[in-house]
């Protein structure tokens, strides 16, 4: 195992645990790396296995990784337009035995659908760019990742809703302060946004994320969740949190 | 005051404290009633004494007249489409001493643009019917009241549109269901939702309302405010709603 593991990493690199049913993924030491919004959208989204799954904007493919192991998909697709991200997360899916179960599509989100086909997919998980353009001056790895520079929330939602079938969900984590932009663009495609959770990280602390399901086609009518609080005043975690992080309640 | 009081009553209706400042307000003993929600877009909505005050929507007025006393408004103005409810108001504002500072508009809110003159108005109240016309089989005063039948979300949004200042407020309370709605409309007629403020019944229970803030021409940005919880669990009201209500802290 740790001879293959190793075979696998790149200069550079290193093997993350995932918390997870054992479940690893390659990150950059220096690049972008995973973080508690990928766990948490994860464990908001919701999937049958026999749904074929996508996530856009995937990154190293953590979710994707994630999501298909929690809901024990049978076929997903982890599209990410960064050569060097792509390559490292097809590795990472090796290395945690899911080559059969999950492709990289290395292509502009723009173009999965000529790939796999109009309104043919069940689910859809993104934790895209938070940022706009004008929030950075660079334009690397981490920039491309974290702010609107290759995509941006309109072309997200038009896309998600070329690939999903009648019916389909899109399930996002995005910044707080976006929502009525995602809300907008969400519905000028047809996707209704159907749940709502808002993420605090204290009790008394402004919130910083929200997580959204929309489905293509629905009916409006929006179910708004309990808050969810990540950190206790301490700073300790939450039960809810740890459970999420699939963590034994002290 | 007594005497003055009964000379503007008509049969069937009660004079009822706002616990405001000795405010009072006429309704109907049978017809729609004012509720909590008044009470709450009232505290939430904010103006300052020389703004432009238009309350849409303005059933017996209760927003009106304690939102204008409360920010001390010059000039305000009630749109109230149904002729026995305008005739109410305007004997509430009487039996206030209001009458120089708010006066009633009995007319469909599409046509107050006319009367008051386009992008004329610096804030905007709203309490507009919560429910869909499919949801009820009558058309009466309460129908009418809390049924989308004389107006839509579409037709609030276009309206105060066209009647506020570039820049100008539009405060509104809503079904917190209908929150994806409300912030499409909004923004497709240039109205960007700023301030979001969801209130939940009781700490554990679902949201009911929502409390938005949107400004004419501003750039996309929400703050989501700390939940407002209206009651404790014993069913007795929190701090935070008794200080809304002005009564004292036990």
């Amino acid at each position: 195992m740790k001879n293959q593991q190793n075979s696998l990493l790149k200069n550079g690199e290193t093997i993350d645990d995932l918390e997870y049913e054992d479940l690893k993924i390659i990150q950059s030491k220096f690049g972008y790396k995973f973080s508690t919004d990928s766990v948490l959208l994860a464990n908001f989204a919701k999937a049958k296995q026999n749904d074929v799954y996508v996530d856009l904007c995937s990154g190293s493919s953590v979710i994707a990784i994630l999501f298909l192991c929690k809901n024990k998909i049978k076929k997903g697709y982890a599209v990410e337009i960064q050569e060097r991200l792509a390559d490292m997360a097809k590795r990472s899916i090796e290395l945690n035995g899911l080559s059969d179960r999950l492709s990289v599509l290395n292509e502009d989100i723009e173009n999965v659908y000529k790939t796999l086909g109009g309104e043919s997919v069940d689910v859809i998980t993104i934790n895209p760019p938070y940022n706009e353009v004008g929030e950075t001056s660079e334009i690397d790895e981490i920039a491309i990742a974290t702010h609107e520079i290759k995509t941006n929330l309109s072309k997200i939602a038009l896309v998600s809703s070329k690939l999903l079938k009648y019916g389909g969900k899109l399930f996002m984590v995005h910044r707080s302060d976006r929502l009525a932009s995602i809300v907008y663009e969400l519905k000028k495609n047809n996707l209704e946004p159907k749940v709502l959770r808002i993420v605090y990280p204290k009790k008394n602390k402004a919130p910083n994320l929200v997580l959204i399901e929309a489905k293509k086609g629905a009916k409006p009518g929006l179910i708004i969740q309990n808050p969810l609080i990540l950190n206790n005043d301490d700073g300790t975690e939450t039960d809810e949190l740890k459970e999420i992080y699939c963590r034994k309640k002290l």
